[in-house]
């Protein structure tokens, strides 16, 4: 045994007739103790496409099948063969992947809206395989030519969306840490020194968000050791958006007691009610006061690709950072999610440490390609080539089209909600988030007294729980500050039709008949 | 136009003529527009799975072909058709998509030995499709109930394998994020109020790591508010591995000052020279100041599978927590580094943030299964899939198996390189990195004087731009401290054999025997 402290040179030579002579180029093919027949190259990836194809994508994601086939955690653990330790042959393996496959979510079926991602798009489905084939990390041009010119494009196309011409943007492993992107470039902006120095060289900060602002803006807080106390919330309207007077009162506030107000994070359609904040008012007041301003448009911003709907979001050009998720109303697959700024060097400013091992500057192209240091990954995942292939084959008008049709499904229920009795709105929609109560017939037209409340705070879970079991509809449900449990029903599976819609009500009608 | 600041509900009636009335459950598929015929399904879908078999895994990965075709920045603009704008029909698509793949270095191939990671395992690859197919996102069992009990699984066996009986982990976004988690949780275990109040709540604190440590630990400590400059490197001796007795004077130093050393980051696997530090007489001194011990294990931890060679690690079972990437030795599909911990609640006690929208407590099931409050993530992409598909076709003996190759192969490369005029090793191996100068015929023999040793340094980069244009062979160079650009070759692709080790010296002296 070479045991770590030694470094001998007789393992070379004992090693030698231990090296593997010979291999394909594809390992696990050629491991005969998997069962697979020589001449059979891809046997068990060939099988698993085909079962893909037929269980993961056509069965799973038919209508007539559930969405979920729902077992307890310990009644689950018995049923999958997961343990770990002795190998297994190609066809136990296949039989164990149609397992994942039958009690998984089928989140790309018609009637699966339970999160803010859903259904799934043939190009991005592609673009995702691929990605996967070709296995790259995105720090340097060098190993990712094509994905770090295609980064930059989809980055460009989207920093035009938003009315950005000369910015910056980068791939990140999901909108939280967009969000925290937006927190630690904005505090270097302002105090370059946090940088080497630490918080504790800084004065007293804090961040301004809504009470409906998305929890990683609060997490994040935590995590930059800004301290999620210090996450001011700012009020809301009755229509859960961002009240600039209640802004501005809160800056002074700051100001008046030495505490530096140095980001607001503005939500363009917030988690639960789908609200978007006023960009104008907002920029208005963070150039009064200097304050750098961040968008968490990772739900709402992909209304920026309909003319029609894109108004939302008037202001966001004056914005100086955006989060904007193509795995949400997009309908890529996961996981995307891009920052966006205008602040062209900031990125790379605020997070580079020029590792001499990988960010070399003596190579023999332009090094400016190698764009991974304006990360604060190493190793980074391929993200852009799945938006890229849907982008690509539908075109801009192909994307719009997809968004309007989510905007006019939330509308349409928003319309059969009110004209059908025990569904009680919460409010308008403004994103394709539509909530709703809905009001057991036993409830229906009684005075809304506390008691009465608490009873309807009751019903939700119950629905949910029978269409879990049941299987034919997947909705989230919350309370949302003084609310009890509504449901959210939001639109960000493109696969949903007008019939899919008319299904929702008269389901959970059906579901909540007896409650 | 619905401009975000009315909310009638005249939208309703109008857009119902414009919902889609049908739709196949593939969004895609049915495009008419991109000219797949109605009855040809899944015409994109089956055409690219067999590009990916044909070009994207046979031809990119065997010997014959290319690594790389390298093309400039500004040339490969001007080859790839990558602008966004107009549709395009599945047949140009698909071609682009062949472009993707012959532009791309192919880091599946036996001789792509650039990065810490390479080769491309059946098994993975067909994981990584399947958590494609099925699009999951891991925060609440309701969502992920066969990943989350993956997870769980992966996670147990791999702290089993670390000599931790009772702790918890996740996956991580990469082996930074994964360090990042490390210098957090610590943090909030020592001072629990940084969580809410932020670093200026605390007492002046720092991170003591090696000179030689991954740069993610300088990146993390500026993005946490920390400071880059209070990571203190400690010295390390003549093979790269971190002085206990330097550490232990650093520690004092500290106290001395008033400042808090509160965690001590270990490199099992250096990204340069594969040092192995000396873990049991680091956690001594760990334990005589109460310090929290990390082992930034992400590239060597994989000789835990190995008897072979987990001696390098003697002592893990002491550290409080450990980042290990299988993606790098263990040759999964990018991205999957795991942070493990023998603290069994420090992750959601330092991450929680409790949203009440997709953390509800009043759910039919245990929610102690609803794992997503332990991440700084929320939406968090499926990585344990491709873990376990691999792990449990080739079953231990497999994985140990092939980590036994690794190591076989840097010490048998480092048998040829000494034996061969031309080779001058830095150092011997101890984790599978093999770090050499390539000597020029016109340099062999020569005083070894300040001028030599700049002309030895310009040597790399020029066999590294031949290796690229040529595309037999990528490794990757560095200078390192006071040592010139040397090759460091490193070994985590499985394709490899022992006349690959071979071709690596001979085509090494080809490229360079002229300069």
């Amino acid at each position: 045994m070479e045991n770590g402290q030694t470094t001998s040179t007789r393992n070379g030579v004992g090693d030698v007739k231990k090296l593997k002579m010979e291999r394909n180029t594809m390992n696990g093919a050629t491991n005969g103790a998997n069962g697979a027949p020589a001449e059979d190259q891809h046997h068990f990836l060939t099988k698993l496409m085909d079962m893909m194809i037929t269980e993961g994508i056509d069965k799973a994601n038919d209508r007539k099948n559930k969405i979920v086939e729902f077992k307890h955690p310990k009644e689950l653990e018995k049923i999958l063969d997961l343990k770990l330790k002795d190998p297994t042959n190609d066809d136990r393996l296949l039989d164990i992947c149609n397992d994942v496959i039958k009690y998984s979510v089928k989140t790309g079926h018609p009637r699966f809206f339970n999160q803010l991602f859903g259904g799934l798009d043939e190009y991005t489905l592609g673009g995702a395989w691929l990605t996967e084939t070709l296995n790259a990390s995105q720090y340097t041009y060098e190993v990712s030519p094509v994905f770090t010119l295609m980064e930059q494009c989809v980055i460009r196309k989207m920093l035009r969306l938003a009315g950005i011409e000369n910015g910056d943007g980068i791939f990140c492993p999901g909108g939280s840490i967009s969000n925290m992107y937006a927190l630690n470039v904005a505090r270097y902006q302002r105090f370059p020194d946090c940088k080497t120095k630490g918080m504790q060289a800084l004065p007293k900060i804090c961040v301004l968000a809504s009470e409906k602002a998305h929890y990683s803006v609060k997490k994040g807080a935590g995590f930059l050791g800004i301290g999620m106390d210090n996450v001011l919330p700012i009020q809301t309207d009755d229509q859960g958006r961002m009240c600039p007077k209640a802004l501005e009162e809160t800056i002074q506030d700051c100001i008046s007691k030495g505490i530096v107000p140095y980001i607001v994070n503005a939500t363009s359609g917030s988690t639960v009610l789908g609200a978007y904040d006023p960009l104008e008012a907002i920029a208005d007041i963070c150039e009064k006061y200097k304050i750098w301003m961040h968008v968490d448009g990772a739900w709402g911003a992909g209304c920026l690709l309909s003319r029609k709907y894109k108004g939302f979001m008037k202001g966001i050009e004056r914005a100086d950072s955006l989060t904007w998720n193509p795995h949400k109303l997009m309908g890529t697959n996961l996981q995307a999610s891009v920052f966006l700024t205008k602040h062209k060097t900031v990125l790379l400013d605020a997070h580079s440490a020029k590792a001499k091992y990988l960010f070399q500057q003596d190579k023999f192209y332009d090094v400016s390609y190698d764009t991974g240091d304006k990360s604060i990954q190493c190793g980074r995942k391929v993200d852009a080539l799945k938006v890229w292939t849907m982008w690509k084959a539908k075109g801009d008008a192909g994307l719009e089209e997809d968004i309007d049709n989510l905007f006019s499904c939330s509308r349409y229920l928003t319309q059969l909600a009110k004209a059908r009795d025990g569904f009680k709105m919460v409010q308008e929609p403004q994103c394709t988030n539509v909530c709703f109560w809905y009001i057991p017939k036993r409830l229906r037209g009684k005075p809304e007294t506390e008691e009465w409340w608490e009873q309807i705070g009751k019903v939700a879970p119950v629905i949910k729980q029978r269409m879990v079991e049941k299987g034919t509809l997947l909705i989230g449900y919350q309370p949302d500050g003084e609310l009890v449990n509504f449901f959210r029903m939001v639109f960000a599976n493109n696969a949903v039709t007008k019939s899919d819609v008319e299904f929702i009500v008269d389901e959970i009608d059906r579901l909540g008949c007896d409650l």
